[in-house]
């Protein structure tokens, strides 16, 4: 998924690990090596009256070593949240306040993106960990800022996502990911 | 689907039928004796900021024999018309020009409606033709004024319009079709 | 989900506790009590040559205190195991070795089923933990003997399936589930 | 859609055109000038035991100039015909009488096909007509034998069927329909 660490703004949304019988952040790190995280992925896009895809947004990213990547927006589930919600949330997060998403009215994901911590089962792949993630177009129509640790978002359209290009730029299967969305949306050439 | 004629105001947008080799209306009559035609069927919603479906439109008509019935947005797709424009074209025709509906990035509908004209084949039925229609949840945020021979537009939750009351006033197995969206957005009960 | 414990046969599955590193049961349950958990849920049919459904199986099981429910295949995903081997897993489990299950070639659940430890906020509850349930209709062609602690189990027609009578059988709001399912196969009424 | 005439064997099944108010093939050649057709796509698959698409099945045919062609099996619904009903006519018409295909329990194709007799709409055409076909991935089980005008039918990994060699095999937009279907399993590369 993302190559930032994506647990810490994440639990400050939960409830402070002085609670009775909360995990600490170490039992946290060994959950998160035994059990399957559940995630969502939102692959942006605007939209034409007709509802035709018109471009893709990719966040452009640093990675830790100083190369650029693109990525989609991503990130956990919390206990006690409903996937529609943090699909917002994180949109949010990632694409700023006034973004105006619209979060699809059914729980039905286009796919399911399964990121193995072992690459090579599927298509994704996460050295962190086992996310499975849920996965949605989402168009938004508003204006879209890039919040936290993106530098940019770039809107492409479906021609240039699905390039040879771009989806070098992307890692751990999300181009993959961008081209099924693509095929799902009837852009993919 | 609907009790109205719907053939008239389509044909409108077709060409003459003047024109070399065109069909004549008899030969259209015809031929909607003989093949099946596409159509759309719209399920209305309004949804929160989450997506989450609040309430469902329907449209209230007045039969031929004088009975009220409850309609979803339907109608044909004509020659060389795009699905996306054709659920655009009758969601404009039933719900006014600025009810701004947000027409799916997808072509994937959530189920196919198949009306018979002989009952009891599936839980669909028009007794004038064969109509195979591709069924899709969309959202207006808009202003929706009901047109032409739609006396109303009825804004109510998901439980209701999947009551047995509204169920009741809805005709051809449209009343299914409300039920199996209200299932795929997650809002049967 | 189920009303019998679905932790320890599955824990079998797993590496041995005292590997480094590794969660103990109570660091589970801590788990569990922080994090949502990944399960599937699979409806199983009998389907004519068409491909239409005829009938759903329901698992017939004693609660703790005695009284009888119907319930669903159903089980969490394991670490580093996929969706599609989880289902295939949880039906064998529940169904038998020859049940010969016809595993959905796409991960595209037909629904998300969110159980809440909280209930009203979906229509799925677990009061043991919140777990997010993929949920696939899934035909079975083989013999089907119920395994464990199932008692029997059903073969009712879909109309059967979705009664008053049967959905007051089913707890959690898996009886919602197999109307969903019914919608999705067009056999909601 | 396929090179070869569809109608002629299709017609064959529906009632004799001496019937009152029976189109003539000239009518029908009209009708299909200017409305849309309603087709079935099935793209058959291979499957492991869960589920996981192993290979695709595409058949070979001569194009009346005597170039080949890798082709779906594709046709149209016909008048009072279910959906499934023409899935599983056209799948037997292709691969033979004991091909065995598991035609979806749910109606919901994975995409809606739009081809249109200019190209350049979608990235579907098809110069005799403008046709909207449901689309299905179908697993088969049994043993395939390419019918009536097909040359051969080859079973090809996923990764050859998305191949470049391979979609240049592949007209009509059909090439774009297999990565399509390959995305919605979760195998195109």
């Amino acid at each position: 998924m993302t190559d930032t660490a994506e647990f810490p703004p994440d639990d400050e949304h939960e409830p402070s690990s002085g609670q009775s019988g909360w995990l600490t952040p170490e039992e946290i790190a060994a959950a998160r090596a035994q059990l399957p995280l559940v995630y969502v992925d939102a692959v942006p896009v605007r939209v034409d009256e007709s509802g035709d895809v018109v471009s893709v947004g990719l966040l452009l990213r640093a990675t830790p070593l100083g190369s650029m990547t693109r990525a989609l927006v991503s990130g956990r589930v919390l206990y006690h949240e409903r996937v529609r919600d943090a699909l917002l949330r994180h949109i949010e997060k990632d694409l700023g306040p006034v973004a105006l998403p619209q979060i699809p009215a059914s729980p039905q994901p286009f796919t399911v993106a399964e990121y193995f911590p072992t690459p090579g089962i599927t298509p994704f792949h996460d050295p962190r960990q086992h996310a499975i993630s849920l996965a949605y177009v989402v168009p938004v129509n508003g204006d879209c800022r890039p919040q936290q640790n993106a530098l940019d978002l770039a809107w492409l359209t479906p021609e240039e996502a699905c390039s040879d290009t771009v989806q070098a730029e992307m890692v751990n299967g999300q181009g993959t990911l961008v081209r099924q969305a693509m095929a799902h949306v009837g852009r993919l050439d």
